[in-house]
């Protein structure tokens, strides 16, 4: 049982003040799972954050992948036991060298080191695959984007950086799902935090309305107590709801509605940050950043109580 | 005491049988590893062996070391936590992702998996270097031909395999003699064999007489009881020696004569290829091999021993 060994060894670490705080980021490809990690790096600052992505763990490099039976998103297309065994590493304190899959161009290249930091935010298609690399963290988010809203993000993304043509995204989607199904979204199920961008139906109707979030938060991890924030008259940018997951597991729900109007949301905002206790400054402003002048305040409250979680572990 | 967890734990997997059993082949550029294990790979079969070459922990490429103040000897041009965590890895039975420092090109590519197997020979400049790395190994060499030879050797590897100019590779000498002294000579010291191939003088004067051999045998293991080969009438080819070291401890010193007829070194290979109780076959053609149509006794038998300390270390 490498894992519970695992468990026992940082157990025993966090008490000398070594211990890494690891936070998983999963997600099949194009659900935000950078946009979501950059906010987090920046707000907690790189001298004290590294983040690192578990497709450059891909076994294959594209060229190679095209005679293959399986895409990217199948375990036996990627170096499985050595992300296991990189990320036990990270967890007890130590350096890795890290391979190298570059996006632009499909191919693995040279190694990086990668040395351990007070927070260690991996994001990518498998950090919650097996039960080795989920003992290596401290708290574990999947990103569940409504399906129709991932494509949409898919396609805009390989196509403006990764140069594929629309069809070519659309006809990888489908040759994906099944390895999706398969691989990818079973890892929802061992999450402390699903993230989940959709459009609510019925408010979210104006088209260029910004999407809402649904945040389930599972009892697996202790989360902030948002009831003073919730009570102090900003319940209509957000509010949490007690409900059944989907395998019938209680769980509170917190929805985050993108239609209200910016001020409440950055009040909530506020009273979020004032509760972590980071006090000289405000609210960072690259929380809720997609991209170079386009933000979303639902994801910056997601990055909020990441932020919670990730500074309460510590 | 992470080299002494190590070895705990090590002693512990040898119960289980699945400990590999790993060799270090230390010395400088040009000394002669990579034909000493060569032979040994191919003498154990790939199907059970694996070999990896520590200078593919360079932390930085050719064009970068350009800049650099110090040379590729220097273990600050080195990823040597890396090395010893790979090693560490390798000798507790598991997988590496290996970094990869193309020789031809001077360019640092697509890392490589590396799965453990019944034998591990690990050749380079620093297997020896730190504590941790040495716990790694059962039996330890370390490769110190006469200095003259080593630049001849090096010249001509150098200007037929890496394309460089032979005033070139007498300047990097140069350069690197600090480093080596400094680094790699070092290492000398912790081998539990030290392989000198020099001519003997007097013997070995006229131009093209095959070079002899040296081996200094420390009693850091239990090397195989030769008295029986060397009485068999066989001692014009191999002799051993009771003397001190150059640090005035106790050793033994094999003398293997590079001059003496070829059926006689061949009377000594079989000799100790029966000892070794690997009974169908012949001595292994491999053995002794310098390239396409050369040979060398004394490394043939050179390599016999070595093959007696991993066959009996298993």
């Amino acid at each position: 049982m490498p894992d519970k060994t695992l468990r026992i060894d940082r157990a025993g670490l966090r008490d000398s003040g070594r211990r890494p705080v690891m936070l998983a980021i999963a997600g099949d490809s194009a659900s935000g799972k950078t946009t979501l990690t950059a906010g987090l790096v920046e707000a907690l600052g790189r001298e004290r954050c590294v983040s690192l992505c578990t497709d450059d763990y891909h076994r294959y490099d594209r060229a190679e992948r095209r005679s293959l039976p399986f895409t990217a998103l199948h375990p036996d297309c990627n170096y499985m036991e050595i992300m296991e065994q990189h990320l036990r590493l990270l967890a007890s304190g130590q350096p890795i060298l890290k391979p190298v899959y570059d996006h632009s161009t499909g191919e693995l290249t040279r190694p990086e080191l990668v040395e351990p930091n007070s927070f260690i935010i991996v994001e990518g298609l498998f950090p919650l695959y097996s039960k080795l690399a989920r003992a290596c963290f401290d708290v574990t988010v999947f990103l569940d984007p409504h399906e129709d809203i991932r494509r949409e993000w898919k396609v805009q993304r390989d196509t403006r950086k990764r140069g594929y043509a629309p069809e070519q995204v659309l006809a990888e989607l489908a040759v994906r799902e099944p390895e999706s199904e398969a691989y990818i979204r079973p890892q929802r199920h061992h999450a402390d935090i699903v993230v989940r961008f959709a459009p609510i139906e019925g408010r979210d109707e104006p088209p260029g309305t910004p999407l809402s979030a649904e945040l389930l938060l599972r009892p697996t991890i202790r989360h902030p107590d948002l009831s003073e924030v919730l009570q102090a008259g900003l319940n209509r940018a957000m509010h949490l709801k007690l409900t059944r997951d989907s395998d019938g597991r209680p769980v509170d729900t917190l929805h985050i509605h993108g239609y209200v109007p910016t001020e409440e949301s950055l009040a909530v905002q506020k009273a979020i940050w004032a509760s972590i206790g980071e006090p000289e400054s405000g609210t960072p402003d690259c929380l809720g950043e997609l991209g170079p002048g386009a933000r979303s305040e639902p994801l910056a409250i997601a990055q909020l109580l990441l932020l919670h979680h990730l500074l309460d572990a510590e």
